[in-house]
């Protein structure tokens, strides 16, 4: 299925109509429950008895009276009131039949804790779709198989078969992770606390997108974190994205598995540019996902997210610190990930001199300098003075106070927190973050005043201050496709589908003239299959001219010889004609020729690749980079996902190093860059008509012209579904 | 000066003869020592009581009676008995005639707390350079100014005006930092232990490369960490590294202000391509410093480098873990930092296979599944095939074990850090480390088997993978530059360096004929000066030649109109000689004309460029990197310090893009890159002859020909010292 068009995939939905049962059943049966030590249907079962469900919990065993003392039951028929959700414990032969059996006692929602379903190969494949097709038919929202279970922590409901489920403790953030040990992990770092956490494992039924459209009217949660492996249905993910965007809910995202997703294969060159990341990347971007790159990324911007009262602005951040060595470190780190600090209002700067001792230098960062441990009105009065610029919209305080102090050495660094906590108070309308250089460390001492006054206090500068950028920069959805709306749909014609379906492969002339339809400028051509068509094709063309041999056959054309340039007499014609049919004799003896292209030579230009490739889950996505030898040189590519708004489209080429070359580098004059633009933007559009039938296409080379003067598609290659080669 | 010829520098070494008085001594004075809440001298004097040394430590004080408790004395020559060290608490003015009535004492080392120094600006550094003659004068050993002073931790000697000395447990490890904070913050972590903690200011007298070198023979030094600002005498370090090398002392190094160094400045174009990083990074990989990126990092090499019992010898890293989740985190990280797993033999392979269960894929990494939590022999069995693999020289265990588990929670994971703890013991030939995704995060009760067993315990993917991958490869020196012995030192010719010192530029002739008597090869050319010089010199050359206007007064000689490029006969010079006298007429009619340049035409090659820039403290740097428009397109550049082996040009141009095009890109032939390289080589031969009069050089365009052809410097810019433009 192909999900190109996001905004509008029609069937994507899966069958969790009854979510709230998962996350918050009032009456649960655990089939298998045992008190087997290490089973995990008796782990779920006593997790349930410690959390005080005694009365509302229901063991099915075939043949135990009593599992932990609670009366057991035969089979799911045989329970006397209605149940919400079962947690099933049995193994992975006998869970589609419960499934099925859960449905006929009216049951709404289970967890399959067992595995030796999709992640075991094609056998495990098939059972699962037992699974999705049984859950489906009783529009049942399940959870797993191959996982831990669930934790509704706010409600004290662990569907959850490890033994650590208290470690997780009560807070505003859902956490959904396709990985066990990532739940685990992630839950027990006393770093963050939880309304929700999701083990979710093969996500055959309900996966993080229909956990995260629930959790978007889930009053006990604030924000989510994603440990997430895949993205199975983006138009669904999509959906769930714009429901916690508009509940204000940030969405904290750790993608693992991108180092061996690699690049899409393709038979354009354009797929081999940009890899699955690029793609995934500019999904998170265009959705709001706040995506970080590892599990302490993934701690800090969820502390930051829920522990912030007020959403950052998007304004400037303000740096603070007592110490010349870290505002050094913390300004190296911030350069290394792109977060910049804006310089300070003369009036601020002014405020600070009269504040500060003559040898600080007021500015952002700050270093107030180590005079604060004497003087306390000085950190009160800078942080003030932070406020009151116009540019910051941000404030970090960068403090360390390592664990390993003792309290009376933590003292002078406790004052400081003090101050930032009484300052968070009196400020509420600008957001603050304490700092420590150090991860996963902060003297408890100097934390509880912080902890308190609900001042997120983050630690590790890199993760810390990535997570600032974030919040500042990111986490919001890239605007409504300017102009996109307005821009009518590209209608296809049938004609072009017909023959895009029957998978012959296209030639140059053919592919050239595809484009034309759909409003993309190519060279004039003249197909010419003899000398003096070419000479007669040349003259009406006009001189220059470019000789290309046309054949389907032949898609590396210059390979055999088969392209002449730079031709300016009829001479010239005729001496090409020679050499490349003399050189096709040779090198491909066997190729059905069309004929020889006659082609207008372009001139001076800036050479740009512009292409279509595939990238589950994504579909195909546009990519724009250097053309020429810089193509596989520099491998300067952008990445991104239809439909393309203008603004998407001068982003995307802003983001390469071509933009730097069209922009008139080293004194040469501007190039055509809108009308680049504008060809990002056709292809976008072709994407989503066209998408079904095109499984690759490369604009290779596109030549951009002087500003006015345009740009023009010089080859062209076509790669229709299913094509054969 | 000149520290270019770093292995020969004469007199850098400083007067620190006294070091063993420093670090060790066994009387103290405390020159201002005062009850005073919160004076330094007063803080150092109760930290030296509370560590035990009444009886020993003699505090100095004007007027009172007593500090203390302790007798005071009215000044040091008033001492009952000679003493190694002193404490200078007095005010910056008071300082140096202390150090003077110090030296007088027969007093010789001291700690100077006081601020007020170089650090603030001018009138700080005259003085500071007051302290240093008086130091230098008595063979004195000072830390400081401007610092928190230094523990000793071993011997609990605190020289050290901060209250929280204490927090420094006992180690291996010395931490020298020039940051006070820097210095608190890394020795109360409570994950390092100290030999010694080193705040050292300012380090007017002593920096950390004595620091170092006398640690090098400190028996209870194990390895150092550095937080450091600058490196004062790049020949002093390098001494220090190959001392502490020599004993088998790892160091670790932080180096702050990276952010803000920026580019050098350079009247050449290599000097803006680089910048002192990349120098730093340059000086630090030739001395076999191990560089680290943040506080983070700092951390975790140095608990790896005092942790491992076995240097790892520098093969291939093992990983394992339980979760295919965090196998695939830990996978994602290790790309990004460029840490590769080697493939397993096929006997491990296969021995991996009878121990894993069937699902799993025994490879590296390692996911040995959850199954290892219901069969205890899974684990060990795994670590045994992987000590058995011949590629595998290190082994990192992956396994959190989060902070906020309960005991009964840890407990599946304290099995797996026991079998490892086991395994470790059993094989103490193998370097082993356990990580935890988490930064900072352990749990007490898994990391207890591991602490027992010596057993290095790293927190944070991406900081722990970092140290392990710097332990593997890093931490060495480069060889000893191979082949640099054999060549001759490149002698001096008198006329040249009276021609640099003049300090007038060179024209592009002259600085040819300068790399042509050194021995790299230039354009065959001839100076003209008329239109028939011109012809006449093209025919004794031979079509196609170049034109070049030739003027001191020009060094960019294509923005003004002054160069012709591909003239092919005499019509064709005498028609471009018109041309440029015309557009340097009307361009830069104020121009001193030597001439015109006439020049063979390079045909097909690879523009590469090369040059010498100046980056403080290292002096003049060589840079090569991609030519022509890649120059500033890409700034492909890397830079290397003299002398430079063979062995080291060839890495340097490894490790541009430019390598790429010279191994032949695209099917193109390859170039000649051993005949750049050799440009290289004596490039760094004239940046040692010449360094103390040339300011910057480049060689840009070189021209590299096909293999076999050598190369050929097409343009060339020397910079004299002072030279005014």
């Amino acid at each position: 299925m192909l999900t190109n068009n996001l905004r509008q995939a029609p069937d994507a939905r899966r069958a969790c109509t009854s979510m709230e049962k998962l996350l918050y059943p009032k009456r649960i049966a655990v089939l298998g429950a045992t008190e087997r030590v290490g089973a995990p249907a008796g782990i779920a079962f006593r997790n349930l008895l410690d959390a005080g469900w005694r009365g509302n919990i229901f063991p099915v065993h075939p043949s135990a009276e009593t599992v932990f003392g609670v009366p057991a039951f035969r089979k799911l028929a045989d329970l006397p009131v209605p149940v919400d959700c079962v947690v099933i414990g049995l193994a992975a032969d006998k869970v589609v039949s419960a499934i099925d059996e859960a449905a006929d006692a009216g049951i709404g929602a289970a967890v399959v804790l067992a595995s030796g379903f999709a992640e075991l190969g094609s056998g495990g494949r098939k059972r699962q779709a037992e699974l999705v097709a049984a859950a489906e038919r009783a529009g049942m929202a399940v959870c797993g198989p191959n996982c831990l279970g669930l934790i509704n922590v706010g409600a004290r409901i662990p569907l959850y078969a490890a033994d650590n489920w208290a470690s997780a403790p009560k807070g505003r953030l859902a956490l959904l992770s396709h990985s066990g040990s990532g739940a685990i992990t992630l839950s027990a770092t006393g770093r963050l606390g939880f309304s929700h956490v999701v083990s979710s494992g093969n996500s055959a039924v309900c996966d993080l997108a229909e956990y995260l459209e629930f959790l978007a009217d889930d009053e006990q949660t604030g924000a989510a974190a994603l440990f997430l492996e895949t993205i199975r249905d983006p138009a669904a993910f999509e959906r769930a994205m714009e429901a916690m965007h508009k509940a204000g809910k940030p969405v904290v995202c750790l993608r693992i598995g991108r180092s061996s997703a690699g690049a899409a294969a393709s038979a354009a060159h354009t797929g081999t540019l940009v890899g699955s990341n690029d793609a995934f990347d500019a999904f998170f971007r265009r959705t709001g996902v706040i995506a970080v790159d590892d599990m302490d990324e993934l701690i800090e911007a969820s502390c930051l997210v829920t522990g912030l009262k007020v959403r950052a602005p998007g304004n400037g951040v303000g740096l603070i610190n007592c110490s010349g060595g870290e505002v050094a470190h913390a300004c190296d780190i911030a350069e290394t990930i792109g977060l910049s600090f804006p310089p300070l209002a003369e009036t601020t700067t002014r405020e600070l001199a009269t504040v500060l001792p003559a040898f600080a230098t007021p500015g952002n960062p700050l270093d107030v300098t180590g005079a604060v441990f004497a003087d306390r009105t000085m950190y009160p009065a800078a942080l003030k003075a932070f406020a009151g610029d116009p540019s910051v919209g941000f404030l970090a305080v960068v403090q360390d106070a390592p664990a390993g102090l003792s309290e009376e050495g933590a003292t002078s660094y406790r004052r400081i927190a003090e101050d930032v906590a009484e300052f968070a108070r009196s400020t509420p309308e600008l957001p603050v973050a304490f700092i420590s250089n150090l991860s996963g460390t902060m003297h408890p001492h100097v934390r509880q005043p912080l902890d308190e006054a609900g001042v997120p206090v983050l630690t590790g500068t890199r993760a810390a201050l990535k997570a600032v950028l974030n919040v500042v920069s990111g986490g919001r959805p890239v605007a409504a496709p300017e102009g996109l709306s307005a821009r009518p749909r590209l209608s296809t014609q049938p004609e072009w589908i017909m023959r895009l379906k029957t998978g012959r492969p296209f030639s140059e002339h053919e592919a050239k003239a595809f484009l034309r339809d759909h409003g993309i400028p190519t060279t004039r051509e003249i197909l010419a299959t003899s000398e003096d068509e070419c000479t007669a094709a040349a003259a009406k063309l006009g001189y220059p001219v470019v000789l290309k041999i046309a054949s389907e056959d032949l898609p590396h054309k210059t390979e055999v010889g088969g392209v002449a340039l730079h031709l300016t007499s009829e001479a010239e014609v005729r001496d090409a004609f020679g050499r490349i049919m003399a050189s096709i004799g040779k090198h491909a003896p066997k190729a059905r020729i069309d004929g020889i292209l006659v082609q207008e030579m372009i001139g001076d230009s800036i050479e740009a690749i512009v292409g279509l490739a595939r990238h589950h889950p994504f579909g195909l996505a546009v990519v724009v980079g250097s053309g020429g030898i810089m193509v596989e040189l520099l491998r300067d590519a952008a990445l991104g996902l239809p439909p393309l708004s203008d603004h998407d489209a001068r982003g995307l080429v802003e983001r390469t190093r071509l933009a730097t070359l069209l922009d008139g580098f080293r004194g040469a004059a501007p190039a055509d860059r809108k009308a680049l633009e504008t060809i990002l933007t056709a292809v976008s559009d072709i994407a989503l008509a066209y998408g079904e039938w095109i499984e690759a296409l490369d604009l290779n080379p596109v030549a951009v012209l002087q500003n006015g003067q345009g740009a023009c598609v010089l080859d062209a290659l076509i790669v229709p579904v299913g094509q054969r080669r």
